[in-house]
């Protein structure tokens, strides 16, 4: 792409930019959300070192990775790429170790950046690559998923999976810089679009109700991909994961709510064998479970637990638990990493718009809920 | 070893025991220095979870483990033992992938331990296991030689070799506890006695010139293992460490006088191949090369060279350059991952007593120093 291409479409951009700073101190960064974002504008001034590493994947490399390549070397950098195999089952520390191979035969040293253009997955080793290369590079994100842009851009967990347990190894390494981007979102599938707005519907389930009712006003243009009602819900969503974070970041209380849904989803997840089930779709269902024992307990009406329903298939999410029998899936959650001491906590919703943490719930309850194959259907 | 025997040996502990704070917020942990610590007493109060793996190697396991698993799971602890082979060319990540395996087949959880009983290697692949799994959990360090007694007790330094490079991966972790104990240097190997002297040596020269005093008043005794003189010099090894690493934990400034005889020394251990010279070995002669580049510089005296060379002679040092060609050592400096930018910074003495990082030296003077093989012999 020659200069001239590139001021032209930065001429072009009539999208507005939002930015967001997540608040952490000297790591503190912003997030820049918007469409057809410049990258002279928006990614060159943040990239501080001569040598950029860009770790991608072999879907996303073709689509976009021309672009940022020739930005880069035309400020004058020295450009290297690392592509690595698509999809969570090559999340392994083997797929790192060829990131580490790219950094040592460039002779990369430790002024480099490594650039993550990809979704949660490139970004999850990417910057567990960072945190880890001469004991820590600097480190930009550029989310081409809806869930990574909501889920991995702030946060700063990166990882990779073990065998034996998901996300199992890793370190909380926070970028300089995110680019969330939706013009990036035009080519992700249908389903991973949705998934995505599983996790933005949870942010304004645990924490935002008037986050809620714009949801459901504004569904059916999301699920269409309108890029300034996406870049919306994605600021929303990061504004609340930032909120959390920052007030969090080591993960020990208010952070566990990011996790409603996602102990039953997990298991679901995990009894479908991984990659039968997106993620999002998981923790769609997980959350409507969570909403149906909350229902159990007294704390939302049936009518809320339906409401959340409607709003997940209009989302294009399923709503339907898998059949599992009610002991096996206790089981599947006692495997969740969240089971510290033998004692089961959930996040669950102490009213529509307000998760909570909590060990209080009866397990008859909780039985009857994983019984319940239909959340939302009929009244508890 | 029963409750009984514990208690007996704590009662004939005679040895005094000192305790080094390294102060870093809230990531600040004591060093306890003596000989025969009582672990019910030092080690158990700062065992905070009930799973605790021990990670050591095949040497270092069947001469001390017992002892610590005996009074951990006397103290009703949950053990496991991870035991890696021993050597720099084990320090790899699949080594730490092996530590993975073990956490992850004990099924432990976030709330664990990881202790490390052993030397540099095992406390480095330890440490960053510690470090990474389930992104960070607690880690105390047993360093079972001098040279990790005095070198990785204090730092958070911890990672791996990558083929292509030493230490390119890992993390800053600092461990929650470092028992350094005089008594288990008993059955350290002559050698390896003498390259953690080495590192001693190195903070006396680059900052404490009465500590340097004192080393050649107690060398004899020293090398001839007497266990209060020891626990001081690790004591005040570990007191200027401390320091340097508080004012500069991620390793920006001042931090780089640590490396004083490192970069010489790498390009010895590169010649030489890894693991033919002892890095303590190849550091002693690299402070020697450092120090004749210093006097060439007018910096220090020949006498002053000369007087090292005594010192690390009765250490029972090597004090000859391998015969290495200048330009082959400049090259082998040049792969040395102090190079920033291809601007050789070196740490040499602007004088006795005081290090100093400097790019302020001629080319032709530092090839004199390269070509010159038994530095500190004539005057220059």
């Amino acid at each position: 792409m020659t200069e001239q291409m590139i001021q032209a479409q930065t001429v072009s951009a009539t999208y507005p930019v939002q930015t967001l700073n997540v608040a952490l101190h000297e790591r503190s960064y912003p997030i820049f959300i918007g469409s057809d974002l410049s990258l002279t504008e928006y990614l060159l001034p943040y990239v501080h070192g001569r040598q950029v590493m860009i770790v991608s994947n072999t879907v996303v490399a073709p689509l976009y990775l021309e672009r940022y390549v020739d930005v880069l070397q035309g400020a004058g950098k020295t450009v290297a790429q690392c592509i690595l195999p698509d999809g969570e089952s090559f999340k392994t520390l083997d797929s790192v170790n060829l990131i580490f191979d790219a950094l040592m035969q460039q002779r990369f040293n430790r002024d480099c950046l490594v650039l993550a253009v990809g979704g949660g997955v490139v970004g999850d080793m990417a910057g567990f690559a960072a945190a880890s290369f001469q004991r820590g590079v600097e480190f930009i994100q550029v989310p081409t998923t809806l869930l990574s842009q909501v889920d991995s851009s702030v946060g700063g967990k990166t990882g990779v999976n073990h065998p034996l347990g998901k996300n199992m190894i890793g370190a909380f390494k926070q970028p300089k810089l995110v680019l969330a981007d939706m013009s990036l979102l035009s080519t992700l599938p249908d389903r991973e679009l949705s998934a995505g707005l599983a996790e933005v519907i949870k942010y304004a389930l645990i924490g935002d109700l008037e986050f809620l009712d714009w949801l459901e006003v504004n569904i059916d243009d999301l699920v269409a991909r309108d890029p300034v009602l996406l870049a919306e819900a994605v600021f929303r969503s990061c504004q609340h994961k930032a909120r959390i974070v920052a007030a969090d970041e080591h993960e020990q209380g208010e952070r566990a709510l990011l996790n409603l849904g996602h102990t039953f989803g997990h298991a679901i997840e995990s009894f479908m064998g991984y990659g039968a089930w997106l993620h999002g779709e998981a923790v769609a269902v997980g959350m409507l479970m969570a909403a149906d024992l909350s229902a159990r307990l007294g704390w939302v009406s049936s009518l809320d637990v339906s409401r959340i329903r409607k709003l997940l298939l209009d989302a294009k999410l399923p709503v339907t638990v898998p059949d599992i029998g009610s002991d096996d899936f206790l089981s599947l959650m006692g495997q969740d990493k969240k089971v510290l001491d033998g004692q089961l906590r959930l996040v669950l919703l102490r009213k529509m718009g307000q998760g909570v943490i909590t060990r209080d719930f009866d397990l008859q309850l909780l039985m009857q809920t994983l019984q319940n194959k239909n959340p939302g259907l009929e009244a508890v």
